[in-house]
């Protein structure tokens, strides 16, 4: 048992609250255990410059954290006046996977703006993240079909992301929180398809080396944590709207 | 009656939840009809240089909106890499108006950072962080207390703030939602203390000018709607320790 | 008597030298006792793109001070990278103050460029730039009639402003000196046309508070200053211009 | 067989050029095919901040390419005045995986700062920048043990790294040029040590998804790349530096 | 004759007002027909890190234009939030000209800082501000004096600068204003010393090329305009203090 | 005989290596001693706002170098934000001294970019880079005539510079390393045409002074060098372009 008192491949507790931005088309609050993000959608009715004439649509992701969202109060990124690497690594992921999934030809030359805000950090802010903000782009998809922007979800798949690692005493675990993730040896974040295939995978040793043994395991717990989020992700949509995507 | 029904001197309904985000030593969610904010409060053991051994303490604020926490998505500071204007303004008044009421000496060598991070908009941003970041400010000042680190609440009075302006209808009226907001002709920011003194006043005639008349109306009303946010205010932080407040 | 000898009621010695710098459309020194500000007027032949097509014009304004206007050199805030939040705030105050007697359809699609820059400093820098920057606007739009772009003053009334603040040995007092504002518990800056309507108000208490008794002396005061600085720039002016302006 | 006469498993031509260029303390110009890389290794006598006190030392990397490194003239990122994203990620990427087959406590309180300047780019430029950087970081340790500063070199292991991707033509395929790059449905960096330890893997879908199954071809593929690169890494430092680091 | 009336050789009517800033430790305005500058200089009593412990001082130096000193309005170089090239070479070229003229060691561990800002520009303002900057300098050197900081002037020489320029139907002219400028096939600025040695030779074809004959020309006419303005710095210094400077 | 066993009036050895990056239409690595700039021309088939319309092309540089080019390693421009003075300066007199010898009328409406790295630095890196430049500026011209996009070489004459300066040991000198140029008392850059025209003279007294006499002799070892330095820059190009310059 983890100290939490989670078993090795327990998620920790997962709440997604739809539409808790009264102004954006698609929005939630997801918990994953303390750590609690606003994901928002956002349609632009136009795209890029690189994307202009394509007739295809864009997704683009922000990341952000509050300053008090973590232990330590953090330097807010406008006071610096420039983005950390951290947060330019982390929407540059978010935006690459949530794109693997959507059909960009479908959603016409249009740009979905997905902003994650973390209010509450506790490890795991960008898997959450990702698993937050495919339920917030649905919501804007339904938007455009209410609209008949569009005629039908322009989704290959469901979409979320967990993180794994192995931990120096009960080896692979599934879904770190901040403590379990600075120990860890090896993390790894995973973003999966509904139908278990990979879209990102994303692993290091922190200062340290991980074998293709380890790798099997994490990755198997991965898929397992990942499932389960799906089944959250579809009830937060509704099996009405969850159907029409599978279907797709 | 105003279009959302309320009467003239009518605020617009408030809740105030306390200890919203775990990491913070004051923190509250304060809503203020469909505006939002998260205030937190964070105790720092060092004052600025400026402050430096002057035996004084020194609180600081930072402000915030989530991109989509308006109508139309705006874009991140940290994106444009630099602060705008308007969030400087609102910052610094936010800091003015908390120091006003604060017994710096008592608060000791330590800075008292408040952040107000408004995740939904609808008028009055800057008043309702004042309204909820002097609670925060409190809940984090009980935190020194039990620490022993100061033994009373080093303040001098409540402090609250709304705003008031004239509309071409209805006359002077209180507590503006956006609409209203946008639509004044003169528009005011009050921040008063429990006592009825002032310690801002920031009226604007928005392409348009004001007379006495009208300034000492809407004085009025601003007193009114400050008495009853303050009474929110004790409602959160609950008797005993408005009461200590009180007799300071 | 104040430490300068004067009383409590009365400005500094004013001096408005018109045409101060030779390719401005329209410009001034203006001297408020040791406050020294160069303020001109340029016109630009648009608008910026959110008055595009309105069919009316703008009037911006930007402010700053020489390193060594003030008793310690401060650093360039083109070194820093960046403009201080203060600045932001006074100069978003004289555009809009500035504004607020001006008819914008009758300015046609052009922007006037307000320039403040503050080459000698002791108080009431702010308030001196929007005095100053009324006439060398006037000057600007005599510009335009003399080239047939505009057929009259596009203006409502004269504008002026001035500083009040309480100082704790004489009270009320009006048009305050650095050593005077230092030491204020209450800053008042009033901006005020020619027929004693209000513009702009903005109160603070100096980590103190103010009541409504001292609010109403401290208006009373503002409004006798600025009618007097009002005939400093009708001076300036001259008779012909000055009767123009006020028939409209 | 490949459009450049490859097969699917072989790498592009590799040359390293040691002591490139004069003043570093361990320098080389690695060229992988038309790639090429100038990678610097310099010593500081003292860690970054966080680390000080620690007793132990800190690599930290620096990544860039010219402006016409690449097909078309990209912009500088000193004139943008921001890094990209991109650059970010690759000079996290780069310092993190050193790291992991440093042992810092051996290096002491000191920096290694890591510079890869692409100077001529055809794909694989991050991977190609952490195979010369480690040789360079090599000839940088040999300095601080001809200089007494250290006895032994601090590594636990040699370390390279390399692309695979999955073409729609070919499949799985090792060392991907850039043209391969732009039309790889799945693209993968491995980073990995000389005993076949992986230190960071990043596989990514480009707007698509891949199987277990493909992933394992593409480890398969990896390793035995990184192999035969270690190999280079060898010829370059000698046989007698390799010894030392391999009894490590 | 040229087109405002000067023979080839002639400078335009200098003026030096001292003690222009009251704040400033040294200052003047100095006009060059219609070139005016501010020049402050401030002394700050301490140095540059570099420089530390030296027992050497520093002079630096800044240069601005008022956003409206120039036909056309300028950008402020604090709204682009970065300085631009022209700016660093004009304040660079005159903090190298007065130190060397100065005996840094006499003048102790403190910097001195000069302001330059032009409020009305007509060509030659960076020979305008040496010229001015000097007499600051001067100034700033009598307060040293004053204070016993410092026991004579730390001044090896006078220094002053002008321009010379070909022009297409005068040939070679001294000191030309903006439309001569413009329109100069070669412009050269030139400082010297008051003992007719170089400090600073900037000659530059502007998209043309000058012989050796033409240079010899143009050196001529600018030492006799050198001589000319340092006839001016010390009317403006006056005679005791002047002939203190040429002692040493 | 100077400490590197070279004569007063010796260039060091000079290489000029064409064609060295495969991606930019021109490229050259120049090397002088010790100093290796990789310097290369960019077409691009537009020209900057202000000379749109006009009918001519233009030619704009950039100069940067690696971080450890230097003895010690020098931060990178990227990373603090912006461009140093120093770059500034340097790149802006690059793309001067290159327009002086282009007809930029022939070019037509399109921009030559040069770039001008430095990898490795001795002294005398802006004089190198312009030497370099202009070799790869002709390859690109060579370029643009195989496109037939225009008929001849748009060039006046050859161009190239060297430094020279003024040694206590040895007087003038001619093509300064690192040491020699840290210790010199007077360092000028020059600039020449194969016909032995000035296109830019720069002379610097180092917080010293030069005489008319001492500047004639630099002059003269400056000439004699450029002259030697065209020499190269023909080897390089070849006898018929060379031809067809010169007749130009």
């Amino acid at each position: 048992m983890r100290f939490d008192g989670r078993e090795k491949e327990q998620l920790r507790s997962i709440h997604i609250e739809k539409d808790y931005i009264k102004h954006a088309e698609g929005s939630v609050l997801i918990s994953v255990g303390d750590t609690k993000v606003i994901c928002t959608a956002t349609i632009e009715e136009k795209v890029p410059p690189f994307m202009r004439n394509s007739g295809k649509g864009w997704i683009t992701a922000e990341y952000s954290m509050l300053p008090r969202a973590t232990e330590q109060r953090n330097i807010r990124e406008s006071s610096r006046g420039k983005v950390t690497g951290r947060t330019m690594e982390i929407q540059r992921l978010i935006g690459r996977a949530l794109r693997s999934v959507v059909d960009l030809e479908k959603v016409g030359e249009r740009t979905i703006w997905i902003d994650c805000d973390v209010i509450q950090a506790d490890g795991g802010t960008r898997t959450a993240s990702i698993t937050g903000a495919f339920v917030a782009m649905v919501l804007a998809f339904s938007k455009l079909i209410e609209r008949n922007a569009i005629s039908s979800y322009p989704l290959k798949d469901f979409l979320a992301a967990t993180s794994v690692g192995v931990d120096e005493e009960h080896g692979p675990i599934l879904d770190l929180n901040y403590v379990e993730d600075s120990k860890a040896e090896v993390d790894m974040n995973v973003v999966m398809t509904g139908k278990g295939e990979f879209v990102e995978l994303q692993g290091t040793g922190e200062e340290a080396t991980f074998s293709r043994k380890q790798l099997n395991d994490l990755l198997e717990l991965a898929e397992k944590g990942i499932q389960e989020l799906i089944q959250h992700q579809k009830e937060a949509i509704g099996e009405e709207i969850s159907n029409q995507i599978m279907k797709a």
